[in-house]
């Protein structure tokens, strides 16, 4: 069952206007006008009619349930697409071309794999459906060369199956959302520390079939280093990863299944590692003196091994467009004023995340670390600033709905490089973005920031604002989109740090993986899931992406 | 070009007899008696003749030149199997059943493609030999079903091909063996840190293909986390995986590759991560009240993330073996004096080894790590014993040689378990070796020690030591391993933590990734050597173990 609104992020009663300092700076800088335009009701969406048969439709019934098995509106349209800014466009326009012909929610582990069963004789595609928060294309409904779609919620594949607290290992069911997933593990004493931006709307399957990183990510690791073991479903039979702390044994399969973002199976269990809950978390904030500076910082700490649990430095441009967002005018003002006098003109902002088993461990590991902060001319903002940021950690992606009433084109990307390459990376992204959109006669703000840290690398979060293009929404984002892709390729980093592939990547996945690589996926499609009924059209064999002259979505 | 002797391990100048209460331990304990039998001259030494056509060998020629193609029979005995105890055993029996037609060393990565090639049009099995030290028949030359076999060293492709000291990143090729990894990377101030028991005398291409954990890999990691991206030749083409710190770009192929055992292809480059060499080390033992208690230790230090780079817990039969063969009966003791006056009648010998950016780095983690340690019941005794485990850290592989000319079973195996089933494990295995050997009417010596910390569980390796069976040494051989792999598979743990897979483990790797798993590796098999020509008989599809009644070899 999707917990999202069927239009846009998450659930009413987090909306409003933007604060009026932003408001100019669109209206200066991007030319947004005052029109706000919001999606059409529910009753007017045009929808593709439910192709499933009668039969097919029993079948599944006989395998979930009669109650399991929907094919209203509101079930399909919440199923169709994810929330991706092309996939927000499309809902708000009136008219989806696909959507799932049924939502089945299968109750157990082995009900899925019927399921896949039954979808194979009918020639079902099958969706897998965690959270549906993909910002890539990664649920649409796409039936590719079959009969029917259906997705595949995970809905009612919930909670602990097992928890180790002495090994640090919990396994959990793969529809598992973020919030409850913290609260199984929190009666134990225990956290995954796992919270991306989708947190509140996202499921632990969702999360491995993705390889999502967590705002936290630089202390815990991302979702591919918490992943001990799990259990995927496929229409060849059911395939369980070991568990066990480190092996020899052969290839490592569970790191084939890990980011298969559902063309394989679906991913009904993991085994994860997980940790004793903080004794002390304290968030605070610093300026610091350039973003090419304020990288090198970043490099200092975490090759020290000192580096906070969360770690957040905005480039000059995303701090200027974050402090014009934030309201609070007053206290804004404040901070820019305070970091002037301290020679901070185009400052960049730094928000930390600090942890520790009591207060004492948290202080003298932020010791350490403040202490590399100065030496590199950072300069203390406070906490306030700090816990504002972690008070509306999930609140963005309710920002961008409100941007698109606005008219306004919203998207983020991602990608990460070695240290090295880092700002190479950073400037010919951010130079392709506003070239392609300045093309166009809508100039573009494109802020970036890195938030999660490796010893080698870091990745780069782009988020870039246009006036959207009246009519040419999607050719207009294609452009953007194509153009990022093109870039980051040419530089030789990856396509995406961690909203994977989906729809939206997968024209640069041989570019990464190679052609040998891409052929190795399609055997272990084939082994797996020999009638290519899941997910289709997502990370391999891709169609036209919205917006190209040749795709028809 | 084999480093190694081909009888037995390393080179000469490192035997020795038995220290003299050793001696006495294995004559009273297991009936050991002072005959000495050592290995035939290489040239009583019965091998197959070599098989390759006058146009193959041409061919081979052709693309490694004439130099690098040789079948004289040092070059192919010392390519001929590795280093386990049934290769021994067979090495020193005066008959080899199987060895390479030819040895060939190509120059190039691009050269290595090319042989790879000549070998499907020619149907010659391949089999890859970096330093030739499986101790699980992972390179034996084995032709299965094609016309004859080649062993393919990679002794040519060495050497650093690039570094990037700001991104902690260095590129090696495939054939550098271990002292000279550490000498490139030195002269960068650099380490890899992974120190293998096979150090000296294998290489960056055999520890990635057989997912190899070093003697450090507390600290450091196993070769799985040290590796940022390979590339690797098969017989469809090359394939390299991305060398970015971090991706979501779909399923990790690195990870097919890292573990591949050369049955999908000759690893010819590896980029790994690498530190600062650390300013400071010091090694030290302590004495620890029981192996039970002794876990319990390391689990708390590793879980508050304060173990030591090298951390090594001999259980109480390993300890009392180990102190008899360690010569210097003085020295040794005054240590039993000293660890019994303080009530530890039966210790458990703790080795550590800590490092430090600096000595006060050094001190503060070890301050840290001692205080955990003696709230545990830990004897400190001292950096003497430390440095000697230090000193000798490559000297144990020499003894088994001198073992096996006294007429010494001797075999080492290893797995891994979570820490809350560490101990089922260990006594599990441990029973079934006891048990096999004592059914044959020669008891053994088992000991186990703990070498690689996880948050999340830790290895247990065994030593074990019983009287040869005269005339059925592999029978013997082979009925202990099975008991121990059963046992293994029984209670759920890793068949191997680090020695890998080859042919002595192939038989409990369905039971370990399940049937689906076993049909997903054919698969990529399939597809990365489609005619099957790479290291046949290894992983998949493996013969019948030496010892069985249906054995050939």
């Amino acid at each position: 069952m999707s917990r999202q609104r069927w239009w846009g992020w998450g659930v009413d009663g987090h909306d409003g206007p933007l604060p009026a300092e932003g408001d100019a700076l669109l209206s200066h800088e991007l030319g947004i006008s005052s029109d706000r335009r919001g999606p059409p009701p529910l009753e007017a969406l045009r929808l593709p009619r439910p192709a499933l048969a009668p039969g097919a439709r029993s079948a599944l019934e006989a395998v979930a349930g009669s109650a399991w098995v929907r094919d209203d509106p509101f079930s399909r349209v919440s199923h169709a697409v994810g929330r991706s800014y092309p996939d927000l466009v499309r809902l708000r326009s009136g008219t989806l071309a696909t959507a799932p012909d049924a939502v089945v929610e299968p109750g157990t582990a082995q009900d899925v794999l019927e399921v896949l069963r039954a979808c194979v004789r009918l020639d079902l595609a099958v969706v897998p459906f965690g959270g549906g928060t993909s910002v890539v294309g990664g649920v649409e409904a796409l039936r590719g060369e079959h009969t029917g779609v259906i997705a595949l919620d995970t809905g009612r594949l919930t909670g602990l199956v097992d928890v180790d607290v002495r090994s640090g290992l919990a396994t959990l069911r793969g529809g598992t959302f973020g919030p409850d997933v913290e609260a199984e593990l929190g009666s134990h004493g225990l956290t995954l520390g796992h919270q991306p931006q989708s947190f509140e709307f996202s499921t632990v399957g969702g999360w491995v079939a993705t390889r999502s990183a967590g705002q936290a990510s630089t202390g815990y690791g991302r979702i591919d280093d918490l992943v001990q073991g799990l259990r995927l479903a496929a229409p060849a039979g059911e395939i369980a990863t070991g568990a066990g702390p480190g092996t020899a044994a052969g290839p490592d399969l569970r790191e084939l299944l890990v980011g298969s973002e559902g063309t394989l199976g679906v991913i009904t269990e993991a085994t994860l590692r997980v940790r004793p809950a903080p004794g002390a978390t304290r968030f605070e904030a610093f300026g610091l003196p350039g973003f090419a500076a304020g990288t090198e910082t970043l490099r200092a700490l975490t090759q020290a091994g000192i580096a906070a649990t969360v770690t957040r430095l905005s480039d000059e441009e995303e701090t200027r467009v974050n402090l014009a967002m934030a309201g609070s005018a007053r206290a804004v003002g404040a901070l820019r004023g305070y970091l002037r006098a301290r020679g901070l003109d185009r400052p960049c902002l730094l928000v930390l995340g600090w942890e520790g088993t009591d207060a004492a461990a948290l202080r003298a590991h932020r010791e350490d670390g403040v202490r590399v902060l100065r030496a590199h001319g950072a300069v203390a903002v406070g906490a306030k600033v700090g816990a504002a940021w972690a008070r509306n950690r999930y609140r963005g992606a309710y920002v961008r709905d409100e941007l698109l009433t606005r008219g306004v084109l919203v998207e983020t990307l991602e990608t990460a490089a070695t240290w090295t390459r880092l700002l190479e990376t950073y400037r010919a992204v951010g130079a392709a973005l506003r070239a392609s959109l300045s093309a166009r006669g809508t100039p573009a703000l494109v802020g970036c920031h890195v938030s999660h840290l490796y010893v080698t690398g870091a990745s780069l979060y782009f988020t870039f604002l246009a006036r959207q293009e009246a009519g040419a929404e999607l050719e207009q984002w294609h452009a953007a989109k194509a153009a990022a892709g093109d870039a980051i390729a040419a530089v030789g980093a990856t396509i995406t740090h961690h909203h994977g592939v989906g729809r939206d990547h997968a024209p640069w996945l041989e570019g990464e993986v190679g052609g040998l690589g891409l052929t190795l996926l399609r055997s272990a499609k084939s082994t797996l899931d020999p009638t290519g009924i899941m997910n289709p059209g997502k990370l391999l064999d891709a169609p036209p992406l919205p917006g190209m002259p040749d795709s028809t979505a």
